[in-house]
């Protein structure tokens, strides 16, 4: 029997590295990062892949949701609701496509992005495709072993380490429209970790 | 380096198998079945681990716990408040052993047990040890994905599988207070899976 396709949302952190993992052996796993094709931060997404062995796919996002988000974000003074809108667009637009099940790295401890467990309910009966959160009742602490045992990490600022989350798109946006000075404003500069391979 | 140490609170049934199976790459698991000694359904949970080839330990619980228990489900008139404290005894009890992280089969879609993301932080900070829930964002369509493609499992009507949950012990508790005629009452038949192995 054929196992059932997984496509998993990557932005090469370790997040969705580690919910990629946890379902490989059950499913047929692609990497899937979005990109609004602002920039070509993808791409450290497609290297990630390649040294995870996982088939990797650019998935298209619309730019106008991008727009809508920086918008948003420059409204608020912070980032948290944008992420939020350009999440649920990007589980939108994986759940259009051909997989049997998609999944994304969104952890317990996450205040976003996150869905609420009727939101996802909703999101798999309007595409009819299951939508597995494996880190969802998993915490820092737990995620730290998984990681110790799985990983190879790189950890620095979050300007300085090569992801593919929609951060460095959505950072860029915010510059065109208001200058380099908003992105230090609405993007305080925070620790984050790309994955290098497996352990 | 060696791998961290997992408990598994095991009833055979699918969800924490396949809780036990997500994780087992990851860490050196251990099924772990709580039981009141109230009836020996808990070597049914033996059974299935050998089986599955995965080590197997008994928890002993508190029998006040089950008293009590059973006491809130012959008021209620329904079992979910009894089973979600046996529950939650049983998640205190394998929390204050020696494993490195604790985990369970609590499944997105489960009304009881289930515990809060707050519940989980507290259980996690009073006992210093990671709890981990990798179905807590799988629903049901999932489930029976992984199911489909992991595991043989029977289907039967709850009386008749030999499962090791605490229901079949607090069953045999009830029956022993108000009768047979009790456990219609507050348990009414509903279909059970148990695992019979691997695929």
């Amino acid at each position: 029997m054929s196992r059932p396709t997984l496509g998993v949302l990557f932005s090469a952190g370790k997040d969705s590295t580690l919910a990629a993992l946890l379902l490989e052996p059950h499913y047929d796993v692609t990497l899937v990062t979005g990109s609004f094709v602002v920039t070509e931060d993808w791409q450290h997404a497609r290297e990630t892949a390649a040294r995870l062995d996982l088939p990797f796919e650019r998935l298209e996002l619309d730019r106008e949701v991008a727009s809508e988000a920086v918008d948003q974000m420059a409204a608020d003074g912070y980032p948290r609701n944008g992420i939020q809108r350009v999440h649920e667009h990007a589980l939108e637009t994986i759940a259009k496509g051909s997989f049997d099940a998609i999944a994304d790295g969104t952890r317990r401890d996450d205040r976003v992005p996150s869905l609420s467990r009727s939101a996802a309910q909703s999101l798999e009966d309007r595409h009819e495709v299951p939508y597995l959160r494996p880190l969802a009742g998993i915490g820092r602490a737990a995620v730290d072993q998984l990681v110790e045992t799985t990983l190879e990490v790189t950890t620095g600022e979050s300007q300085r380490v090569p992801r593919a989350d929609y951060e460095a798109e959505l950072r860029a946006l915010l510059a065109d429209r208001d200058g380099e000075a908003a992105i230090e404003h609405i993007f305080p500069d925070h620790t984050q970790s790309v994955v290098r391979g497996r352990k």
